[in-house]
């Protein structure tokens, strides 16, 4: 599942209450992939949908985006609607860095509460949907704000719907993240970023023996001398512009010095030795849309306080140094260019929406 | 104290039995200091001594030295011991790198004991000193051969001794560690070291709070920049050559990014991200005597395995990629050389002696 509040595999509900039990000793890691799959389309009436699951219509300002700024998986969001301009059309409630044993929270919000929603714990808005909801409360997830209940919580789903059925409410300028003429290339590509790296680190940090870690360090590493090759005279995943790819590796990537590399065991390198990787990495970065969504604190809290089974002390490690990341990249030797002729960069982050400045390196 | 079985500050004896409690909530991490200040010296009538502390006479053949590859303050002896070639005068024990809460154990031993002392345990060693021992089992200690009782394990003063005392057992060509024209200089750099660097480690990993975490970060990040400076004019800490100052700084270096960075959160930059210090340590890793005293596996398995406080789980990192560590240096453009003129370097080590060709990466 996406950044789960449970813990654990989340096959086991019995597991569900326990605090920070992500490690399952003896085992692998093993992701739980079950998500609310409604979705939000265009034309509700010839949807592709899942056995079980509805279809909602599009509509601008009746869904609110849940995502938490330190979850990979929720980043991808934050970033999908920077990039195609979906503020006015679908708004945003954040949820803190720390959730407990629980459920994600609004903590961030002055007295606890999202302003729209009214609710503290995100969980709230699952049971709406389902009462007895069993699985973790994962982030992101989209919300009906006029009943409240979850709409969503399909996060690879959610994205490919912001820029396939929200095109009349898209910014002027707005890239194509799924060229067509791509796809066919670009879905085994998701497909291995996903298994090999974004949940590859994963599979490190939460492995339950030596064995089961040492299997993982070795896939993950392979997947990641695979991309260090490929971007090598590649500058974006797919080439010359920026597509859906760079946004799900970018989220893995700006994690992995700050938390990977040591809190997961996905020790050896840095990325800033890796030089394809660093490059690229920070070429996204700079990019409006990419860096602006990042709050490196808020991520560096979030894993180090939430897994105590790995950190016992909750202490949070004030390196690495994050200068770095607004260094030159030099991958414009490449050629290609972020947008394809026609595409634009969004605009400046709206103030509400800014990470603080301390908890990031933009602001310097 | 130098690398101790009991954890803990030592301070507390009620403490002595706990397995792993190398942190304590809400406390600054303190190290204990006081140890067995026996001295073996050249003429023990006239030597200087601690109150209720004894003098022994240098003899070669009579003591053991007993080491952990693993630890940083017996790595010391067991480079001195190279450097100075005194491997006929003392003989070598080496306890494992996985203590239990008791004590430093024989267990690289086929039998599980020292084929020279018969001990399983060094404890036993420091029980016939003293049956009511109350403090951490630590090494490096030298140990009486006759008698079987430990004679000190007072680390900074051994390598000093083994330096000053033992002269006429040295080898032909072996470097003057403590040049009588550096010593008002090098003392306050190596209590420096000492401190802010070799301790400054510890005080990070070892933090019971955030507060006193971030104390201790931002104090060795001070001492780090203080010696990366210095290193960019020096060859070496004292200047042109070697001297027991590299010997105590390299310890803490080597085991930077294999363990500090990540198991201790040092993690504001990798050493390899320090380009006069990382030249340096891989100038000492490359002379005969530093890096081939190194075990790198020894010492990652002790770090991850011994402190489950900070790493529950026990699984050891497989990275980082240490090959670097025999790549060009490039310090020969300062000027200088390893050993004065009329020193030499040590010969090949023995190969009773030798670090496990998988353990280091000079075997490749």
């Amino acid at each position: 599942m996406s950044e789960t509040a449970a813990g654990g595999t989340g096959q086991d509900h019995e597991k569900y209450s326990t605090v920070g039990s992500y490690v399952h000793e003896g085992e692998e890691y093993d992701r739980d992939t079950t998500y609310i799959e409604d979705r939000i389309v265009a034309d509700p009436a010839h949807a592709e949908l899942s056995p079980g699951a509805q279809a909602w219509p599009v509509e601008p300002g009746r869904y609110r985006l849940v995502p938490a700024r330190a979850c990979p998986w929720a980043n991808r969001t934050l970033i999908v609607r920077r990039l195609l301009g979906l503020e006015d059309a679908l708004s945003l409630g954040l949820a803190g860095p720390t959730h407990d044993s629980r459920s994600w929270q609004f903590d961030l919000d002055p007295d606890g509460r999202d302003p729209v929603l009214g609710t503290q714990r995100l969980q709230e808005n699952y049971f709406t949907w389902f009462p007895d909801y069993p699985r973790g409360i994962t982030v992101p997830a989209v919300v009906d704000v006029p009943t409240g209940q979850v709409v969503t919580n399909d996060f690879p789903q959610m994205t490919e719907d912001f820029a396939t059925q929200w095109g009349p409410y898209q910014r002027e300028g707005a890239p194509d993240l799924w060229p067509a003429e791509l796809l066919d290339e670009m879905r085994p590509v998701m497909r291995r970023i996903y298994t090999e790296v974004n949940n590859g680190v994963y599979r490190c940090g939460f492995a339950g023996s030596q064995e089961a870690y040492d299997a993982a360090y070795d896939r993950l590493w392979a997947g990641l001398d695979w991309l260090e090759e490929r971007l090598a005279t590649r500058r974006y995943l797919m080439g010359e512009h920026i597509t859906e790819a760079d946004v799900r590796l970018f989220t893995t990537l700006v994690r992995f010095d700050p938390v990977y590399v040591s809190h997961f065991k996905a020790s050896r390198n840095k990325l800033v030795e890796m030089p394809n990787l660093w490059g690229y990495a920070r070429d996204l970065f700079q990019t409006p849309g990419f860096g602006d969504t990042v709050d490196f604190q808020q991520i560096k809290e979030h894993y180090f306080v939430v897994h105590r089974d790995i950190n016992p002390s909750g202490i949070v490690p004030l390196g690495p140094d994050l200068s770095t990341w607004t260094t030159p990249h030099g991958r414009e030797s490449l050629g290609g260019s972020p947008f394809a002729p026609g595409a634009t960069a969004p605009g400046p982050v709206r103030p509400e929406e800014r990470v603080p400045a301390a908890h990031t390196p933009l602001a310097g």
